[in-house]
């Protein structure tokens, strides 16, 4: 029997969700097409995610562009370390992941060295899998997409592997934007690249994907978050180092998992909440979902830490979809060396501090005749001393590279206050990054059932595949069905397709086969509101509205029904109040 | 004194709209960013071209790689054909477009050849601009990224230099998806890829832009349009092949213009009013925008007609924003032949056709005694005859390699009528395809207007920028602004900012600086209303609403301010009604 994945897959190209590029050409591994259906979700979830990111927090939204140039990737480290060990079959000439090949007979794969890789391989006599014969020398091969900018090969260009560093490269510019005030976000949604070496899990992996990600600079002095409240009550299921140690996942509040050291911080634990509530608001279930944090080892060495948003899927498993990690001053800094531009903030304190600091007077009416043309540079290295250095009976001060000896006496000690207004501080880097087409695929897989339905208006005992996405990321919002293929229904049907595109809302007019076959073509597709238009209609101007996952129906008047439309699918209006029953 | 441009460009970098990319490392000519203000104005641009063509016209949206494999660009003739000449300079290796060289010497550098470019170059002594040096042979460079795609250079990769390749090779499922009937239309938005020379107009001219084009698949036997008659009114400056060489456009309805044989047919006339109605309503000058045809030696060979519309800015003169054209069975062949798949339609006929046929009828009675067992052959050659070989006196027909001559009395003709229930057709292709980088450019210009504002709430008489974006289009739509930073009025104005939030409405708070300083940098962004919270708030719960163009100031109720300023952006609702008179 078909796993669930190949179900969803099935359905997705026949009904214009997802398609192999270049399927014309025979296809490329790690290339899809959004169609028609596919396109229109991937969009809405991206904007739902525009709207819990750009308009409600306020990290608006930048474009950069999808080439980079090479000082960036060698600041962000992609140049040097963006790679996978590669090993071809030196009969075939297939590459394989070396990592891959091993993962039977070694423990943890990916931590050994492409020597070490070779040798693993030559020990165990690992052979081709595609045609059993040697393999070569492991090397590291860069996952980068790597062209050239302008004639003559002078420049190289890369195509970007995260959407983040055009948000690092333009903090001078965005600090500006947002007037030198921290915290602040920033936010890209777009395509981002990886040249995956033999790419074998469909839609999981991808060489070309999109991105949603949002760097939020915030003070490395406090990363509470004055939200934190609204939230904290929110319970997910964490998957700790602990947890991961001991093999199980816990409910905990986010509360209690910031205050138990479990989440590094509050601003950390609003980013879960976020992600959470984006998640389930497109239509990942809850109950296929977990938050992982990364393992000690497993975590990038500058990281305060970092988690995982997961999704249980059929065939893969527990899947990473978005990864949310404190970055410290990392990326800022290495920014900062490549370009040679300091990429900080000067951040003024509420009030001037007052700070207690002890000072050396060094007494010149005593020294002057003592040192003559030296105490003037005597007296400076005085003023540079710790209490710490004036403990002995005298005082013994270098300079120009003699030792001289100085009484108590001509000196005197103060501790003295003085004001500061500010200091000039590293941002730290809060990213919540999101893989958007695996999420895509992730609605598509949760939201997909098959099951039994009685008869309807006159149709056998049947089976109905349903997509139960939510109604504000169905694809096609609202489907009118004339009941029969007659002008006086059609006509009507096509006022209403009119009202209801006016208000903006995607919607399918469809008049081919029994009403039946129709409403099984809508609920395959996740469309939840069917209008149908019959006989009734013509007599008093009602309609029927059909509810795609209760299969429900209720009757209102034609004359409102964009409005109906619109507010069951934006304003959580309930069906049930939507019309009379039927 | 700074030219339109330069005052847009300094605005633009000021506040946000666009930046350099990779200033940090000293950028790089053709890419630009868009910051938070400029992203956010063109994705409201993208956003009401999606719903022209993909709500209202039913164009759905796909989304298709950026990189393509090389057959998709042989098919397209991107391989063989997307270059410029190219020459560089011996001394200093900077490298120039050949034909911009000598565009003062010769009439239409565009036309010639390599060679030819080459040999201009010498005979004129024309040397490299920036150090003077010689200038070496003309070659055309290929203005496609190339990268290659997984590991050992096996696979060439290219950057897609249009989106609409992407369409075409997904025909075959389009068709399936539009459920085999013609005509239906497609679209995508997305990054296109052009390696210029050395680009020098700014944002006019990108390595990387964003491109939206629609492919609609139309019966060429049918260039009608069903919806021509709803903007068969609407006038457009029309500069035609004609006007182009008398050197003066002029304006004309569509009805007119279809009906003179201007434009080629009511289907290209319909997508010119849907580019003039999306170009007006985000915010391009009327005034300041035509539509050019192709002249004969400039549109390509396979091409019906094709127009481009047209901006005037201030320092390019008339730039092209979009093209339109009838690009017939082009693409469909080109990619049919590439692939060896046949891309075409079966149209049935409303009604069998009638089809009056001449037949020949061998009499085998005869033929049989005759001609034994070569009779059965020699009857299916007679029967393939046309009626104007059965001329002469005997008939001569040919069966294996032997002439074989036949008496007349062997057979009979007639006239026999057949039933045909429809035929393959190629479709043709007409595709609008839009650059949204220039036209985003072209409104900050169009929309940007410098004047003397009198005094307002105690503030000196000074100038003022003012963006005079459409409000659906401004990338902030309302500023709230408590009239103090005082917590009293502070409280509320975050209130207010939370109810328009919730509306999907972009709202910033700014409580820096005074009043009219706030107002001034709203107008310079384009913010259609600010909205001030004072001591009045406190009194009466009552709120100013000031309309950015007019400076008009009324009072509304603070409680229902989001619905009001929906129905401002969105519903058109005139702002004299939305409130009361201050």
């Amino acid at each position: 029997m078909a796993d669930k994945y190949e179900q969803v897959i099935e359905l997705a190209k026949r009904r214009g969700f997802l398609w192999n590029s270049f399927e014309l050409y025979g296809g490329t591994a790690g290339f899809y097409d959004y169609g028609p259906l596919g396109a229109m979700l991937k969009r809405r979830v991206e904007n739902i995610w525009r709207d819990i990111f750009v308009i409600n927090e306020g990290y608006y939204e930048i474009e950069a562009p999808t080439i980079g140039i090479e000082d960036i990737f060698i600041a962000s480290g992609h140049v040097g370390g963006f790679s996978d060990p590669l090993t071809e079959c030196q009969k075939c000439n297939e590459a394989f992941r070396a990592d891959h090949l091993v993962g039977d007979v070694v423990d943890n794969p990916d931590t050994l060295s492409a020597d070490e890789l070779t040798e693993v391989i030559d020990k165990n006599k690992i052979k081709c899998p595609e045609c059993g014969g040697e393999l070569g020398k492991v090397y590291e091969f860069n996952l980068m997409f790597k062209t050239s900018i302008g004639p003559g090969g002078k420049r190289a260009g890369y195509l970007r592997p995260e959407t983040a560093q055009g948000m690092f490269v333009d903090f001078p510019r965005l600090l500006k934007f947002y007037r030198d005030h921290l915290p602040f976000g920033v936010t890209q949604i777009g395509k981002a690249y990886r040249n995956e070496i033999s790419p074998r899990q469909g839609v999981i992996r991808l060489r070309e994907f999109t991105q949603a990600e949002a760097e939020i600079f915030i003070d490395p002095r406090d990363k509470t978050h004055p939200k934190f409240g609204e939230i904290s009550d929110i319970e997910l299921i964490l998957y700790s180092q602990e947890g991961q140690a001991q093999g199980s996942s816990e409910n905990m509040t986010l509360k209690q998992a910031v205050q138990n050291g479990i989440i590094a911080h509050e601003f950390l634990g609003y980013c879960l909440a976020m992600t959470y509530q984006f998640l389930i608001r497109v239509g990942v279930s809850p109950q296929k979902l977990r938050f992982r944090q990364h393992m000690k080892d497993e975590m990038a060495h500058y990281a305060a830490d970092c988690w995982d948003a997961e999704i249980q899927s059929d065939r893969f498993g527990w899947v990473e979809i978005v990864g949310i990690a404190d970055r410290t001053d990392y990326d800022l800094k290495a920014h900062a060396k490549q370009s040679g531009t300091e990429l900080s903030v000067y951040v003024s304190y509420d009030k001037p501090i007052k700070v207690e600091r002890f000072a050396v007077k060094p007494n010149m009416g005593k020294l002057g005749p003592l040192f003559k043309g030296k105490a003037g540079k005597i007296a400076n290295a005085l003023k540079l001393m710790k209490s710490e250095d004036l403990s002995g009976d005298a005082i013994e001060v270098v300079v120009d590279g003699e030792v001289i000896r100085v009484e108590k006496d001509a000196v005197s000690f103060e501790n003295i206050s003085e004001e500061v207004h500010g200091e000039t501080i590293i941002p730290h880097v809060i990213e919540p990054s999101f893989g958007i087409d695996r999420i895509t695929y992730s609605l598509l897989e949760h939201s997909f059932f098959e099951e039994e339905v009685k008869a309807e208006e006159g149709e056998a005992e049947e089976k109905r595949i349903v997509l139960r996405l939510p109604p504000e990321v169905a694809p096609i919002q609202a489907a009118v069905l004339p009941l029969l293929t007659r002008e006086e229904l059609i006509n009507p049907a096509n006022e209403i397709v009119r009202d209801i595109r006016k208000a903006g809302i995607l919607v399918a007019f469809d008049d081919s086969g029994t009403i039946g076959r129709r409403y099984r073509r809508n609920d395959e597709i996740g469309t939840p509101y069917s209008i149908t238009v019959d006989y009734q209609t013509l007599e008093d101007g009602t309609v029927t509205i059909r509810d795609r996952d209760t299969m429900k129906q209720v009757r209102a008047n034609m004359s409102g029904i964009a409005e109906i439309i619109y507010g069951l699918i934006y304003r959580g209006r309930s069906f049930d109040e939507a019309g009379r029953k039927v």
